[in-house]
């Protein structure tokens, strides 16, 4: 098909038209194009030629007859397809490299994490391996006959959002990494962002975790580093610069401890996974070398087993109670109905809830603190890399010429 | 005109509709409907219809023939008209009342603030006197042959929006108080919302200040109380139960102060005006009794006049930089760009904002801090209700059939 010239305006005006259509069927299901038109409000006309062009982008397809109601003849009706357009999200952290793929209807394709030591790897090993977990599973998808729309990749520092550049990763060693750039060739043609993995997994948790659909959400990751996600109005917040919801190195102590990042009394230096071991080994701290936290998720699982010790259990029920401390200025500033603890939060939220919970009650603002609810993440280590596959999704149901013609 | 009964879903199209083209015609200014046609990808049948239904609410009139450029032949422009129809914002404070009205253009009607002292009239009193200011406006533009098509009044304190019932208002010790009924016989038939003043200023701000059309800005109020209104992605941040934004009771130092929540340590304790009153007459705390600050215009011209006294200078000094660390929390928080300071911050802008804007650069997360900017409001007193003016033009924007057909 041959592709119009259209002037600035129309394109943008035809582009906005294809999202509606598209995410019209994606969020109804399955109706014919006269439906479609009545309920859109777009004419008949303009309905069959952008179907049209959903069609030829393979994004949607007729499934047969419908009958339209009162108010028209029965017509094919038409449905989301996107089976052959994939979406992918990889995720980076300290210990580990995760993949997660989905079709345009949201089936899994890909669900997996590799251990791999990207602290200690420094950036070309990190962005090396990378490349290749990206390549081998664009490959694995081509062989199912499903093309990559478009990649995401979570990274747990600042990303400027409109470069696809990493700002700071500070618990991987990262300054000023071209990540996007430096994916191109692992591929070739497909459009890469780079995203903030805490909200990336915040956006997982609001499509398809705990809390799914709760508009008004915080999600809160414990791991060396402690950050965060906003979903506000059933949006995430953003910021400026992409740089909304950094909670870890909030100041909630000015009497407190220096904090990793050079600042005295930021949250993480109370409930950060660095903080808790320190306490529970403070004449001998194993795991930590030269300040950094080794093998976090070993030094988790010791502390698990040393529950019932009570200088371990002391030092989680201290580190509860900031988590209520610090959750009652979340709430106080954004409201949430929900606020989802994930990382290393969520393996001992028997322990920590309890505490947060009944803090943040005591702190909060009257109004609202009532009716927020602290929660454990069920989606575990993968939720940053399902996230960024949704915002590809996303991207696509925005703007389908995103996807070219066959 | 007949009103015609539609389906759910198809009144619900239609006032969709209604609204995208008025909110086109508000945005881009007059053209034909050819034009509108072509612009939003809508029928011209329909456009015509829905102009039609614009022009018997009153919301839109014929300017003359505009040329529709290569797509069309000349067709009669259109434009926003509205200018019989009233928007009111009302606000009640701790010492005065203000109002605010403007035509659906955003022509300003009334621009007014009487002194009321609503701390120590109590609640039947001062909604006695509230009812009489929203009386006076609606009879004063009317005579202009102005009908008034929703009011929002601006209170301090925490609201349910859903029901206009003033949750808390600690500054004005309401509690539970029902405003927008008791408002009901002196405007009959006019919608009335309610809504934090904090956050009706931030609206202001973002349409008409000095940051306006910042997307993501944070409006920061000092009075008696601390509060404030964030803006972010061009939206005002309202949270599960419209009290997001609460900033004056976050806890920034666990080893402080009592504050008068009853919570240690709030933000509120170090920069208050109250505060600030108690600092720089602690052997004598004129103008506090029993622990709240009577007069505060009074006090704040007295501080005003003592700049150059050590014992002052020192003590706006402190103020400057507990301004400075909680904005650091609001900048990792929120990521704006620039946050306003209102009430008394910006009548001491000159000497707090320079300490403000080095501590917050000290302490924020690097990369966005870089970019934030501190900047005074200079909108003044009227600002709540401005906004509250402003949100009555939204919902008449949103949803024109408010507008009854004459």
């Amino acid at each position: 098909m041959l592709q119009q010239r259209l002037p600035a305006d129309q394109a943008s005006v035809r582009r906005s038209n294809l999202s509606l259509v598209l995410r019209h069927l994606s969020e109804n299901g399955a109706r014919s194009r006269a439906v479609v038109a009545v309920e859109t409000g777009l004419s008949k006309t303009t309905v069959t030629s952008l179907v049209g062009e959903l069609q030829a982008r393979g994004l949607v397809r007729e499934i047969g007859p419908q009958h339209a109601g009162a108010v028209g003849r029965p017509g094919l009706a038409l449905a989301l397809d996107g089976s052959r357009v994939g979406a992918l999200g990889l995720e980076v952290n300290v210990d580990y490299i995760a993949a997660f793929a989905t079709d345009l209807a949201g089936r899994v394709l890909i669900d997996r994490r590799v251990t791999f030591d990207a602290m200690g790897s420094g950036v070309e090993r990190s962005l090396g391996e990378l490349a290749a977990v990206t390549r081998r599973a664009v490959t694995e998808l081509g062989a199912t006959g499903v093309t990559v729309a478009g990649i995401t990749v979570a990274v747990p520092g600042l990303i400027d959002a409109h470069s696809g550049v990493v700002d700071v990763a500070p618990n991987l060693g990262w300054h000023r990494t071209p990540v996007a750039v430096r994916l191109t060739d692992a591929a070739p043609g497909v459009p890469i962002a780079v995203g903030n993995d805490a909200n990336l997994a915040a956006l997982a948790e609001y499509t398809s975790g705990v809390a799914a659909g709760t508009a008004d959400l915080v999600y809160l990751t414990g791991e060396v580093g402690v950050g965060g996600g906003v979903i506000s109005g059933g949006r995430l917040l953003e910021g400026a610069d992409g740089f909304a919801g950094e909670m870890g190195h909030v100041m909630v102590d000015p009497s407190g401890e220096r904090c990793g990042c050079g600042r005295i009394g930021c949250w993480e230096t109370k409930v950060g996974l660095a903080a808790l071991v320190r306490t529970v080994t403070p004449e001998h701290p194993y795991g930590l070398r030269d300040g950094v936290l080794r093998d976090p998720e070993e030094r988790l699982a010791q502390i698990e087993q040393a529950i019932g010790d009570p200088l371990v259990d002391q030092a989680i029920a201290t580190v509860g109670r900031w988590l209520g401390r610090g959750a009652a200025t979340l709430v106080n500033l954004f409201n949430p109905r929900v606020i989802v603890f994930g990382g290393y939060f969520a393996r001992l939220a028997g322990r920590l809830i309890p505490l947060a919970q009944a803090e943040l009650e005591r702190l909060a603002m009257a109004g609202s603190a009532r009716r927020c609810t602290i929660v454990a993440s069920g989606l575990g280590f993968g939720a940053a890399s399902r996230g960024g596959a949704g915002t590809v999704v996303e991207r696509i149901l925005s703007d389908p010429t995103l996807i070219q013609i066959r």
